[in-house]
């Protein structure tokens, strides 16, 4: 994206390029039949939960004037309009945390002034929204969302795991409260006796840890060794939701002489008693509020306008992080004007409004990964299997692979067709070919484990689509209609999910990874090198890693202990934002250009020079390179006769170390292709390759030798 | 052991051998030094946990007369006095549930009789044990024990999981036990109102629980990938007993409104008080006894002979398998000798006799092959180390650390020392030097991570000595002047105790392993092949497994059945015992000799022609055969070049196909060489050698590609 601050340009772009696929977007949605109802529903659960949660705690907070019914019709009119007209469909749209604690400062301020009090709340709140909607138009006017790009990794990633973190101290939190009289009740009701007050938290320890556990490994149920292939799948992509059904079920087991209140259950009004639709009325009061506090709106306006503007954009960033090889494009200006429009809706039909979230956001991208996954593996696995059964040969087979995966890929006007899942499936049947011993020989399944090749070599693609998005946003509105229902579900279970949500949005942050490896006793770092890593791990030194980390972590603290201070806890985001002009002028000052890069790559910075260790590293960065189909062939071949050919040639680099233009046409970092070729070759992972590699009796690579992680360790 | 029923040749046997070893049983456990302890508090807690659990059982049953002091004392005499003057020391004596059983029967029976009463009680179970021991010197002077070697595989697993099974109802029981109001109990005080009753239940749920998964957790902990060394080695060490302690801290956290009695703990009376010391004069009591008991006495006393004959042996056997290659000998009739003896003087001082325990008894054996292993690598790591510091060369190197491995070898007498660590510390060695690509080289360690290839290559060894045993007995008995403080552990922490202990049995016992082979989706049985696996995994149809497998396990559940029967339950083992005809006569009629001797080797039948596929898998069995050092050290290096040699001298078998006479000097089947041998090889499995070995280019072999489990799933 181009750094342009010229009006319009930003949101003209934007619209451009999402016009080009939006038919695709939903052709592509409904072509995956009812598979979409995995991730939709997944991130359904992620979406509305939090957001009955919020709704509670606001109800609490503002005397009952905004429910969790306002919270999740708010969810769910901006989602739905989102996912038909917003740019990014990847991003979902909710009523979060931040908003929370703003309407609570705002009830806070508004219900002792004589002039407005608890009546002309919302018609306030109106005006505050009209405020925020006009700055919101502003910034995306003026192209604000450029700077996006000076937005890295470093600061994406600490802004991640704080959320983490406030999920998990709400989870905390909610659970010691579980042991105490809540807010708002009778103290004297036999619920809240001492002896059932413990019996309740006791309860809410095993509902909550039951639905966690149990949450956590139902999320790994592809890989189980037990049970049939549909109902691993299953449990993969609906254990989430059946686990909450089940636990809520086993809250009900215990009856008799168990009082009503035990566990406890949400609280919610029901949203067809007729006090519920006040708030939908509160244009008309809007012209009763005092012109000053009209004028005064505009101050909770600016934060409110500067935490959209943060959260929305960044929220939509992770959604779209490299990784995960998106081919539609961003989206971030236009977003940015239709969030002003919902704001200005929601205000003016008196609810709190929604923005982009997280760690919704980024789970929703990747439950799409998985889908298109699976979408490409079943048509490929059908593709090979009729191959073999006409007894193809190898060549043919991969003819028909190489079309069957065409057929699969988004046909963009925009971006030339991506020759890469093709290396990849050639490499696959290539691979398969030597286990044979021939390559023009018919295939025999019993040799060619098909679901298992084609399981490891296809690439993460996203199943870009606003289908997802437009159903699970009606889910939520269907919640509204649901509140009865939802009413059943004990509130231990919420305090597990969150701690499920917090854990769930860890694996796949480098922070997070790097934080891990801090602990990791130095003996046993080899076994980061043993599985998928990021290309830092054996590029940058051990003592450069842990600095690196050690500042962010410190930095990650100070953010958190600002989120306890009441107001200012607020404006943490500006915390976040302060990281850019760290990452651009204060930390080059301390680490290397070439280490910075593989730890935090910016796309402002020069590319830094290779170190000429890494460039003659053929071993490990071949097979990441865009050599001919020929040398890789010829390659395989001749390893195959248990012959090592040495290839230095000088276009063989490491890609994970070589930047590339466009960013989404490489190969990111983290899912470095070496493991696989490793594999082409034979072997496991590198460790298997480096230390033990007694067939072709060749010198171990250096690199593996003597990463930073082995010198370290020794 | 040969099948002899001369009187006393038996015991002759069994004292000529272990004399021999005595003194090196003492020296061995003293020479491991405060390592020791590990094993030791391991199986403390094993042992004395469920003996207290036992012992509150025996006290509702027999109103007090017998309680936990009796039970702790029985088993610390029991165990001291086996550990010294026993014969198998790795064998672990405790009150068991059927003693329990037993004895409540005889209180039933005794309480009602105006001629017997409460207070004859113990003097009548005086005279059981007088004729119970009886019966057991006679079994042992017959030379009962010879037809041990008939109790195959099959049966000793049987029992094995059915112990477990009886842990884990014991776990669910008391758990339930939680939400009630137990026997014996004023029903009035706080602590069992309705809503007491209900939180003592979830905060047992919440402790029991707690403890089981933390404490598995502990158990891996040495290959945690955080912390430091000696943090792992300590936690993965003493885990257990350090859960127990953390649980019971976290059951003192709910302090205030919490009535005394939540959670419940523990009850037994205070060993100090003058009531506990009634039952040491029984002996005074027993002459009045009526005649017609004392002879009546005899009809208990033949169930509980064969039950302690069974039970006793069958511990001392589970204690002994095979795959722990232990190098001295067994001990089964003395064992019985003593156990007669012991079995006397506990009843002639009023306390429940104790007998060979299952699963503590083989608990102990896995737990001092770790310690072994331990030892047998520190010194192995520090010659290696030093060696490669001084330069040596790998031939020298090789010399070093043959000799420490000499050093570390039992002295045994009656054995010819065995040559098989040698061969596999040859292969470790030669191996480092493939990687490094040269053998006459200096090593450099960074090169070659000399702990891995130790541990990875180290047969298992047991450290067979008497000190563990005589310290946890020793500790056992501490425990009786430690009730004040033991009366601290809730008893919900016994219940995660008891489902620990179930669970920990599992591992190992390849009846439990099939069971769950049943359960795996053909997709994934390959997965077992990655792993160390059984024999018969490769080597027998699966359908032939599924029959043998779901025989054995209507068997079980029919056993687990009976155990519910009241008195008819005490006798479950004869079912056991029935199965030494039906695996004799009936099995041999519906499954193949090969089949069933891969399944369930036993000694007695011939050994089953080899098929002839198994007889050319070269690959598969080669390094499981004792070719000459040249031969291997050829192999593995012709290999290193990556050629592939096809050796089909007749001589090469799988070694796990064939029964050789002393069954403990070839590897057992379960630890079958042949995964190291493909490590040796550069490979990690068998898996990864079979469909993917694309550098020799070879054909894949026969009965992997083939293997049932594969043919079975296409």
């Amino acid at each position: 994206m181009e750094e342009t601050f010229v009006p319009f340009r930003g949101i003209q772009n934007d619209l451009r390029g999402r016009l080009k696929c939006y038919k695709q977007d939903w052709t592509g949605g409904f072509k995956a039949g009812f598979r979409i109802l995995a991730p939709t529903t997944y991130i359904f659960f992620a979406s509305a939960i939090p957001v009955i949660s919020f709704g509670e705690q606001l109800e609490r907070n503002t005397d009952g004037v905004l429910t969790a019914v306002q919270t999740l019709a708010s969810t769910a009119l901006c989602g739905i309009i989102h996912s038909i007209i917003g740019g990014q469909p990847l991003l979902i749209l909710g009523v979060a945390e931040p908003t929370v604690i703003m309407y609570t400062f705002m009830f806070e301020f508004v219900k002792d002034r004589s002039d407005l009090g608890r009546e002309k709340f919302l018609a306030w709140t109106a005006w505050v929204c009209v405020w925020t909607s006009g700055l919101l138009f502003l910034l995306s006017i003026l192209g604000a969302c450029s700077i996006i790009n000076r937005f890295t990794r470093v600061a994406g990633e600490l802004f991640g795991l704080l959320i983490a973190m406030l999920f998990m101290q709400q989870s905390i939190k909610g659970l010691v409260e579980e042991f105490r009289i809540p807010h708002n009740e009778n103290p004297r009701s036999t619920q809240f006796l001492p002896s059932w007050r413990f019996a309740n938290g006791m309860f809410a320890l095993v509902l909550s840890f039951g639905l966690l556990l149990t949450a956590l490994r139902s999320r790994k149920a592809r890989s189980w060794r037990y049970g049939t292939g549909w109902l691993r799948s299953f449990i993969a992509d609906y254990g989430v939701p059946l686990m909450v059904l089940i636990w809520t079920a086993v809250s009900y087991i215990p009856a008799g002489d168990v009082p009503k209140g035990i566990p406890r259950r949400l609280f919610s009004p029901n949203p067809w008693s007729p006090g519920a639709y006040e708030n939908w009325t509160v244009i008309k009061d809007m012209l009763n509020v005092p012109v000053a506090y009209i004028i005064g709106a505009f101050i909770p306006a600016t934060m409110i306008a500067v935490l959209y503007y943060f959260d929305h954009s960044v929220a939509s960033q992770l959604a779209q992080q490299k990784e995960f090889n998106l081919r539609k494009p961003s989206c971030y200006h236009y977003d940015l004007l239709l969030l002003g429009f919902l704001t200005l809706l929601c205000g003016l039909i008196g609810i709190p409004p929604a923005n982009g979230v997280i760690p919704q956001s980024p789970m929703h991208t990747k439950s799409l990964a998985t889908l298109k996954h699976q979408l490409l593996r079943n048509r490929l696995v059908a593709t090979a299997r009729k191959s073999i059964s006409k007894n193809a040969s190898l060549g043919q087979l991969y003819g028909n692979m190489q079309e069957a995966y065409q057929q699969m890929q988004t046909p963009l006007v925009y971006q030339e067709p991506s020759a890469r899942g093709l290396h990849e499936l050639k490499e696959s049947t290539v691979q398969a070919a030597t286990c044979s011993g021939n390559i023009d020989a018919p295939l025999d399944e019993t040799l060619f484990d098909i679901e298992k090749e084609i399981d490891d070599l296809l690439p993460v693609e996203v199943k870009e689509q606003r289908l997802s998005n437009l159903l699970q946003a009606t889910m939520v509105g269907g919640c509204v209609a649901a509140m009865p229902i939802l009413k059943k579900i004990p509130t231990s279970v919420l305090w597990g999910y969150f701690a499920f949500m917090a854990i769930e949005s860890l694996p796949g942050n480098q922070f997070w990874e790097r934080i891990l490896l801090l602990f990791t006793a130095p003996s046993r770092r080899y076994k980061v090198l043993e599985e998928q890593h990021a290309t830092f791990v054996e590029t940058v030194p051990f003592k450069t890693i842990a600095i690196f980390t050690i500042f962010q972590t410190v930095y990650l603290l100070v953010c958190f202990g600002l989120t306890w201070i009441p107001i200012a806890g607020v404006m943490f985001p500006l915390m976040i934002m302060l990281l850019v002009p760290v990452r651009q002028y204060f930390l080059p000052k301390f680490f290397k250009g070439a280490h910075l890069y593989d730890l935090d790559a910016a796309e402002y910075e020069e590319a830094p020079a290779l170190p000429f260790n890494l460039a003659t590293e053929t071993e490990l960065g071949h097979g990441a390179s865009y050599a001919g189909d020929g040398e890789i062939l010829d390659e395989v071949i001749t390893r195959s006769r248990g012959e090592f050919r040495h290839t230095s040639s000088p276009k063989v680099t490491s890609s994970t170390a070589t930047p590339e233009i466009d960013p989404r046409s490489h190969r990111s970092p983290r899912l470095s292709t070496s493991p696989r070729l490793s594999e082409l070759r034979g072997e496991r992972s590198p460790r298997a390759r480096g230390p033990h590699s007694p067939i072709t009796g060749e010198p171990r690579p250096s690199n593996l030798g003597k990463s930073p992680l082995n010198s370290a360790s020794s």
